[in-house]
């Protein structure tokens, strides 16, 4: 049986592949698709979304935009890695999947409360919706299966020294969702700067000789150089599909379980996921923490996902 | 032409006195009443506005319940000040008046969004469901004529030393409102302290000889307990129907502009409402703050409204 | 008997009468005069000790120069309001007074050491020098008899909306001194307010007819166009003799005992004084705190002091 | 020609260790040694001092004692990680060795200033000396070569999940020292993470076959079990000694040149040194901070040091 997912995200370049991975993976059966502002605006991320399910072929799945800025503070986008359009590198067709007139925590908490059993939600972008969703539908909780999310770190961030990108856009928002009682497993960079694209990666990829694959590679190049660019990464990190290959098989990324505390005080700390391993602080364990990446099964199921994908459509 | 106006309460003993006055007074038109977590949980604010509603004849008025805990922090309600039931005092009867089946922040977009004129909102409480109004339906803003609220403080708090109440028990959803860009006007503990029901009120009340005017004078008197009790006044505040009062006649409460922010992380003055009068901060105005209360004209108020009402019920 | 005091001071208007009222008045005894920066640079603010002790006739007592910035973070000084000299207005004659060679807190070391009972510390400036008196000589405290500060605020700041000057220039030493266990009052704005040097104060000095005294008014007419400018002031307070003259006779400063925690950590809100009054937040009381001054006497003995150095002088 | 250092520490394990590497290698030339209230109490730091000196055979260098507690905050020393007495495991002689009546700053600042040349200040305890005497005595930064400080972390911390123990005993003393201008070079726990005590180099030890050298395996078996104990560590790591081995060879430790920022606001991330080595906060570098330990280089210093000085004691 699959595992029943909603994913909320920002596409951005991960995002787009974290997609495919959930549409095209045979464990998880995907209900709904998502958005939120983070990596662009929401208009483009909305967008971007469609743009990626129209090539991709992934249809019948509801698409859905939801808040167009963080809880408290103002929207900081990630335009220098993402691109003006956020998903810039390939040229898209105009998009065949039209996105539902229904606002993102709406869809959600119906798709959550129609199905037959509970669901996993899967966030890759700033965590806005889902706190929206917590307060908005506090009866979802009990229709949530699981939160595994792309976000936070242990040890550094890549938006400020102690912030990743994703709980620095909205902590308010993060700490909602850490804060909420519910089993949450955190995939930080500490994992997915293990999923690097590397070029033996677009290697498979370019073997697979689809026009997807061929788009796959265009995107991992561009996010490949912005990466060499701003942090001399031989390679980018795909990190929003490690949330839904830890969903499609646990044991692609082991995890620690610890108390996570979002800082939203700091001077220099503001976004910071205050991972205490060591339980120096006193405080319960509330998540599941990712720490090693079973990297070699990981790029077999992303490989295959837009295999699989890429051979549905025309 | 009266003020159309939503109240978003926590009844509250002033928050009654505020519904009344709402409700009462020919110089604006009760649209809806919403509740919200704070001078105790959800669920007694909204069948103390039930109750409020049933005893002072306020019907055709719909009544919705929004959030149960702030955006952030737990709950921490006003026990302390209005007793367990969070209107202690009088006995009520059995509410005649139902809430409607639908969220705070639903109810107040649909009447927002079908009304005639842009809507005054008189939030007396936490301002979690004003936040969360503005989160969720964002486009609710065009609707909104202005925000004239009971809350904060230019001087001292009265929860702790530097936060009143309602800022202190949802500072995230206050610096939400503040920060808006919408006209916000503040009616703080400022003005709120000089509206006090002293003996005199309380004759004045009595002589209307009403039964809703004596559950009034009951109201006040276990509302003055409690404040002589805490605080050594001699008379009880009667905060929320200042707020009220200022939409009725601007000329009752008179304001300066200032910017005002909320200040968010301090470790003992989360929660105050910094009020840049001197302009320090090099910040711009965004709010008009309440200084001065015309006391004569806003007791002739309030008792002209319990009077118009008392008169209406059985 | 009088009061041995030792005043650490940053001259300024204000300090140089509270130097003349503790050098003038017989119910106190100045051992020493040390200097630190705030109103303006430590140099400017030791010559505006050694200008005023020249022409007041302050010899005998040793004047010592202690930290040119606050402990923690840089420096701010208050030129907007005592200019440029840190004593603009009138024209000072070539100092006769030498600061001696040492630093400010052996200085106060060696004559609280060397004294033959307890010595009140009266503050008037940032409290660097004190906490690091306290820090490097903790000895020292035992020779303190209490501390009695020009200082904080309970309502509004004068340098943010929660923050008065000398407490905002150095949150971190203030903290230290509420936090040392000794007797601490605090004489803030909510006084200090109350002492404004008024046209009939300056008619009381100009009949004095000493050069003294005529300079004291033109310190005074200098002081009150800045507070004119700046903040709309009628006459300027006179905050720093206050300090003084509460050690002179306890009964022209009425205090409240209460918890006084210095705001390090706010963003809109460090260096305010948050004086518990109504114990909030179940903290120790530490400090006695100003909250009325008997305006007549204050006055009286300011101008008596005044008058007592310039009959003294040539 | 040796470099000239001032040891302030706080004795604690590897304080002694350190002690013994800067007064055995011929590379150094240890001018004073200073203690600071951190692993113990300022009592028990400076008897340790005094008996390393004493078995160790240091003398002619004096011993003084400085802060017996942080600026700002409490003493919270590490008694779990060194015991009672700061240096459980061995027993040592009465001391033999005097500590000088002058506190820690006086005689840094009298060594300073009468050295030929610029002196290299080491700090392994907590920097609360350090910042005193920056802001007692500011004419010694002229004198201060450099100052080579064991503290913080890029990566996690050691007494929070954000904080290293010497930074989180006293943030502001930090925070004066990374801010005061002159060079800072860190050594944290990223490398003397590296810097392990394993079996092979207690077997080094051993052969050495002096009385200290022993003394040594019984502090380190000492300390190994406290880190096995505490945080599963299966050798201790050394972390004094690597600030000492850095002034004796710089190629011992590879750094990076970055701004490191000391967190003073942050509910969880208190005390944490922000290392912002991608340059993601816009502020000037202001430190070298240690990323790389020759671990063999290391450890044959400090065991030859160790060598030296038990061969010359009796």
């Amino acid at each position: 049986m699959p595992v029943p997912v909603i994913i909320d995200c920002d596409p951005g370049h991960d995002d787009a592949l974290a997609l495919m991975l959930a549409a095209g993976d045979p464990a998880v059966e995907l209900l709904a698709i998502t958005t939120v502002a983070g990596n662009q605006t929401l208009e483009k991320t909305t967008l971007n979304a469609r743009r990626v399910c129209t090539v991709a072929g992934i249809t019948g799945v509801p698409v859905a935009a939801g808040c167009a800025r963080p809880l408290v503070q103002p929207l900081r986008v990630g335009g220098d890695v993402h691109g003006e359009s956020g998903l810039d590198g390939p040229r898209f067709p105009e998009p065949a999947v039209e996105a539902v007139p229904e606002h993102a925590v709406d869809l959600m908490h119906r798709v959550l409360s129609a199905h037959r059993e509970p669901v996993t939600l899967v966030p890759t972008g700033p965590l806005t919706n889902v706190a929206l969703l917590l307060t908005r539908h506090p009866d979802s909780a009990r229709h949530i299966r699981e939160i595994v999310l792309m976000g936070g770190s242990i040890g550094l961030g890549n938006t400020t020294p102690a912030a990743e990108f994703n709980i620095h856009v909205d902590p308010e928002a993060a700490d909602i969702v850490f804060g909420s009682g519910l089993p949450v497993t955190m995939c930080g960079l500490d994992v997915t700067h293990q999923a690097l694209a590397t070029a033996e990666v677009l290697a498979r990829l370019e073997r697979l000789d689809t026009r997807l694959a061929r788009l796959c590679v265009e995107l991992m190049t561009y996010f490949g150089s912005a990466y060499r660019r701003l942090w001399g990464f031989a390679a980018p990190p795909l990190h929003d599909p490690v949330a839904v290959a830890r969903v499609i098989d646990p044991d692609i990324v082991r995890c620690v379980e610890a108390n996570v505390a979002v800082e939203l005080h700091g001077r220099y700390t503001r976004g910071a996921t205050v991972v205490d391993v060591h339980k120096y602080l006193d405080r319960p364990v509330n998540a599941l923490v990712a720490v090693d990446l079973d990297v070699e099964k990981f790029w077999d199921r992303v490989i295959a996902a837009v295999d699989t994908l890429g051979r549905r459509v025309p």
